[in-house]
């Protein structure tokens, strides 16, 4: 994705922002990560993320998603003897659909990107509307995708170490280069 | 505190979330937690609180501050062989004045309750507006007031254990019981 790119979708997911209420500082609206995973399909896969902390102990991030847009499947790994990444997913504005490992829903209401299909194995589905939560445990597989207008989404959790996720798609990189 | 009375300051708490954007469930909302910290002088000194999850890693709530009301000067200490609690405040709506520990700021914009002030000794001051936001290291003295329409604010933090909070009030007690 390229720097021109990047701004657009700054702008669309400060408006989801906005919708949900949520007030960023000039300089945080400035610096939302798009992140399209290296697969250039953002509206398909991927997300824009506000991380307000991240210490050796918390984070937190508010995530936003377009309409029908997949955060594909992963799960946070034990890094070095540090447990793995733990997180509550709270919805805050539109809908958002979360699938983890356990018995799986019949007639899911998001259907991952036709061409990664193969990469989504797991499928327990946890519906999220605002006010609604999740906790996920360390080293649960799981992937989310933002309902028909699209969600906000605050993640509490243990520090995140985006580097180290773990995806079942090969082909994602999580931290890729933006052009110029 | 009479449960009639957590009952008003809950729906009172409800109406500044609201302000926020911030949406409960409905049993998020009729158990907001009224902290009168045991003085009974509850539009002083206290806060509402909603905890969103609570592991032993992660921590997540909404505060409320009713106007010029106070959360009264503690720390965290460590608990067994566990660091004291880290803490990220970020306001959401209103306004909040936060003294920690440093250079003591001229003319501060909070007063705490003049009956009680020889439990105030730190006075470096943050003010925290919508969008700004002040992480807290473990074992910091603290204490907020809600600025003149009050505030609501996000902590994003460690495992919380009430219980093992130091106040410098010795007439606090952290956790009274609900008459009846």
């Amino acid at each position: 994705m390229n720097r021109e790119e990047v701004k657009k979708w700054q702008r669309v997911c400060k408006e989801y922002l906005d919708r949900a209420g949520i007030i960023l500082t000039p300089q945080e609206a400035g610096s939302i990560e798009i992140a399209d995973l290296g697969l250039d399909e953002f509206e398909q896969t991927g997300l824009g993320l506000v991380v307000y902390v991240n210490t050796e102990r918390v984070c937190a991030k508010e995530l936003v998603l377009l309409p029908g847009q997949t955060c594909p499947q992963h799960f946070h790994p034990k890094v070095d003897d540090a447990p793995g990444k733990e997180e509550t997913f709270r919805c805050r504005w539109g809908e958002v659909y979360l699938y983890v490992s356990g018995d799986p829903t019949p007639n899911p209401k998001a259907q991952p990107p036709a061409h990664r299909a193969a990469n989504y194995t797991v499928w327990h589905e946890i519906v999220l509307k605002p006010g609604d939560q999740y906790t996920l445990m360390p080293e649960t597989w799981h992937w989310f995708q933002g309902g028909p207008e699209g969600a906000v989404v605050s993640e509490f959790s243990t520090r995140s170490t985006d580097e180290n996720d773990l995806f079942t798609d090969k082909e994602i990189n999580r931290l890729p280069e933006i052009e110029d």
